[in-house]
């Protein structure tokens, strides 16, 4: 108990080594993201699925790690019970609560929002492509929200196996890119109707939300997300910081840093 | 990159949270070590070899995890080779070199050993058992080194994979209580040569070590160990934050924190 010696160095190089979860992350995300706008990163809480036995995923390991999700045939459902639901909706009011006394940039914000969602899949008509269209209306006026209709793609997906918590989770790179309303007379493909409660923090969204489908009015879906919300300001920080380096000459900057922030939000949620 | 809004906090509860990782490791040395004395801690450097295969382990995860090596059929095989070795001697040579210029804490100091271990496997008077008795000497005067007579009794070891980097490692918990020489006359079941370079930095050694064994004297082993020097030291910051706690009210203390150290030493040695 030699205190006296002074703190404790990091290593014997000094350092920490940087955080390799965060940093693959964000290899991930960078390599995915530098030359596309209207990205949308989020994670969402779930479990992971084995398709060959219908329920979560088993691997011998005992703490967190990145999965293979091709190898190991899985699929991602999120999902949560009423209870689970209602103790997040707890927690995070509870969070609103705590932080109402902070200074400002540190407040927790939130909005209660009812919406219905069309997806149409429609052929664009220059590349003969099939785009995912997604238009969103104030669930009240049926009014089209603003920037309510995108063309949504998924870019890539990140299977995170959480074996000690109740969740695993999944972060997901789109992108939702701004379109023109699809033709009049139209019938969406598929319709769903969301009553969200999105919490903001700083520059991460917290969405819970419960979503109904048509065909399933009495089973309401439960969703809790986390999202980087702007994440042209996350890809400014990642171009000022790997845009001119070397490879192998990695260092730590706000990009890597606001990924963090988006495990930390998650890692807290599902502890 | 609104930076006037001051720094990003850690997560919507304000906090990062513990490190999974570091404290499923500070737990497994708490639960195992409480009630022993003489503990030896320490991480050695190589590759997780599948018994099946004979090669290391492959597994569909892409960020390092602790591993199951009963349900998968592990072993350890603590080796690298020659250039390996020569690089990891630079590199410490040249944190050596670096660290003088520090003020004296954050020194690294370093040993050239020479040394001869004999292995005597003896029974108990007492209770019956297989005792592994290991008998250190100097190699050059062969005087039996000062607590060179250790009883070595295996606790625990924890296996992580690491798919990113050329080495796995093992932190190997294991207590090492000094004992009477065993009787005179007794042959030792294995004898081997070790020609070791200890570094020393605060309460960490890395020691990388030449083992040549006399069946094999033209095959070194190379093999890089940290361990935590003052194990004594580690144990008393345990008790003193987890010896009355709650279960669930964990909180990160110098105990925790010289676990993360020593996986820090790790990661940084197999980057």
């Amino acid at each position: 108990m030699d205190d006296a010696a002074g703190p404790q160095a990091r290593s014997v190089f000094g350092v920490d080594p940087l955080d390799e979860f965060a940093l693959l992350v964000s290899d991930c995300v960078w390599d995915h993201c530098r030359n596309l706008g209207n990205i949308e990163i989020e994670a969402k809480i779930g479990v992971l699925i084995d398709r060959g036995t219908q329920s979560r995923l088993r691997l011998p390991v005992f703490t967190e790690t990145i999965v293979d999700a091709k190898q190991l045939n899985l699929r991602f459902e999120s999902n949560m019970s009423m209870a689970q639901h209602r103790h997040y909706n707890q927690l995070l009011n509870q969070a609103v609560a705590f932080s109402a006394q902070a200074a400002p940039p540190e407040r927790i914000t939130y909005r209660h929002q009812k919406e219905i969602d069309s997806f149409y899949d429609e052929r664009d008509p220059e590349t003969g492509h099939m785009v995912h269209l997604r238009v969103t209306r104030d669930a009240v006026t049926h009014e089209i929200k603003p920037g309510g209709i995108v063309a949504k793609k998924r870019i890539a997906d990140i299977n995170v196996f959480a074996p000690n918590r109740p969740f695993d989770y999944r972060i997901s790179i789109n992108t939702e890119a701004p379109v023109p309303a699809p033709q009049e007379g139209t019938e969406p493909s598929f319709v769903r109707e969301k009553d969200r409660l999105s919490y903001t923090h700083q520059n991460m969204n917290i969405d819970l939300t419960q979503v109904i489908l048509p065909n399933k009015p009495k089973e309401p879906v439960h969703e809790l997300e986390v999202e980087i919300r702007n994440s042209a300001d996350l890809m400014q920080h990642a171009y000022l910081s790997r845009g001119n380096s070397q490879p192998g000459t990695q260092e730590w900057s706000p990009f890597e840093d606001t990924i963090l922030v988006l495990l930390n939000n998650v890692r807290l949620l599902i502890r």
